[in-house]
């Protein structure tokens, strides 16, 4: 349940409009996620926000469907229901497999594993790994 | 500085010995990480560890630089000092770009802001994304 | 769905029924949240939380709105959906505006961020900030 | 230890370098943190994160005192050891006194406390709680 | 609601149906929890998972009481509802107490202040700690 | 680096003062966690979390040896060196054997694993577990 109301298209101050709109056309689809007609109560922050997701997740050196994948290993580790949900669906409408998703929850399984396991002993960076 | 001693070659026992001869034959190095020798005082969680980390992280559907990016994503998020030096390191040796390297840390830093974002406005998963 | 039953008040052994009186005399109201109504199941640790609550989040020197967004940050960061409505709910009370929220919701993604890119890039803290 | 260079100044792209010219500006200080020298091995990341920081931080509703102190909430939740003492002397310098940082301190602590018992118990959040 | 769907019996792949076979003879139970039907999508995931699990969590020196708990204990850290509600019913048929279960709150909400406060400090271990 | 000085015994104010002398009866030993001497800067905090700690920590329905795994549990879950240290050098002067605390690891890494499986694939709570 969440904590504001979601918005219709029909309460968006204009500057949130206008974020929707960008939404919208970057995407190529109608449909705006409703995390964005939560955060819409507060346009500043969901402009800002929008522009740098934009940004981030644009065209550049890796793949789409590798930034999604890196999108959901984040997002579970931070146990984000949400995130994983629509990021998960995300990847897979970039091209993502059963089995590259299947080797995906594999590592960030392994990775949680040694990352705890490494806490525990307190174990030092070795001395060849510094930059 | 770590709870349990850092064996040396000599000090291992015979099970973990035998995951230090896996090690090396597996990463084609004799070089051994500290993780490894501060595992090795519980021989059987190393063995374990080991074996299942190799097929997580063993040839498959995903690059081996993305697979390990995937792992730096991870480990980042559980703030694991160590497992972020030691894999960003692999994910260089492996192929990744600065590059890439930039865009991994712009999506996991994204990915953090709106994990907690969604998770401060409490959004349920929009139907549309239901499984 | 709770691990254990949410007792009313019927069901409550002395010494929670007497922290119940506690904290209707404190928030002066007869609602009590229904996360005392879990951990009534154990009446020691209920107390102990209990006096250490309203001991740290009593009159003081930052205002009571303040301390509940202090409240709402953490828990927003330990993503504790309960914790998060109850305290957003008792920050409105004390005053928390539209504006305000806002701010908060944007300084939690930024410090979510950053948190995470310092993390990935094991920056070690500048000498200056010593103390 | 950090896993790339911290840049002099004489190190820096173009973009960096602009970017190092509003941080002097906006702060009024010669100084640079050492996370934008880290950061600033990839310029696009640290302008957005830059550009977004400023704002989120810049005058609002409200006090810049207490915005460092939600900062500083959120990066001890997060475990990030350089944030938490830079925010902590960023709050420090803009008016935070001894008895509030005890205050946040016990705040902290608390509401760490009680989220992790609330997760524990599972409890679903009160219905008079729904916006 | 999952991300995947949760496989039936008759959905199994040959890998997936031999690990349910282990999984109905070491619990000594028809049924299987819905985090296998879950993972069952992924054999490979799954088997090494579950084979991982069934030594870590076997017979050993610690009471299997205790080894639940301690389970209960990381799974509330990581904020986990499943995990929590299941394994905390493992603890409960292994012998956990009403007055057990109250100490193991007790503990790790505490443990979670402490951990905050120390983190919010940037206390160093102390010299007499160093193994 | 600690974000406040250390105080030594000359410093205390009376309040921290006569929670040193109760440290100092409880565990019967002269020597005061580092923790302590950064906490008694904030004397109520201090006291609040001592009280509350002594409690939590004292003679109850579990083995000492126990109360201290789970906070070492907690601790790793939540990255904090100092408490993973701390307790982890307890638990072993209680009687946590080599092998036990192996076993710790063991779990603990396990736990780590499948809670962030469980959420990467959102499964709900199996209908059997609810209360």
């Amino acid at each position: 349940m969440a904590t504001v109301r979601l918005l219709t298209d029909d309460e968006l101050a204009p500057e949130a409009r206008s974020v929707f709109d960008d939404i919208r056309a970057t995407y190529n689809t109608d449909y705006v996620n409703d995390f964005w007609r939560a955060l819409a109560n507060d346009p500043p922050t969901m402009r800002r926000t929008w522009l740098a997701l934009k940004e981030a997740m644009g065209p550049g050196a890796l793949e789409p469907k590798v930034k999604e994948m890196l999108y959901v290993a984040v997002s579970i580790a931070h146990g984000c229901e949400y995130c994983i949900h629509t990021h998960t669906a995300a990847a897979r409408r970039k091209g993502m497999t059963d089995a590259e998703y299947g080797e995906l929850l594999g590592i960030v399984g392994m990775a949680a594993q040694t990352n705890r396991l490494v806490q525990a002993l307190g174990v030092p960076v070795d001395p060849v790994y510094r930059v």
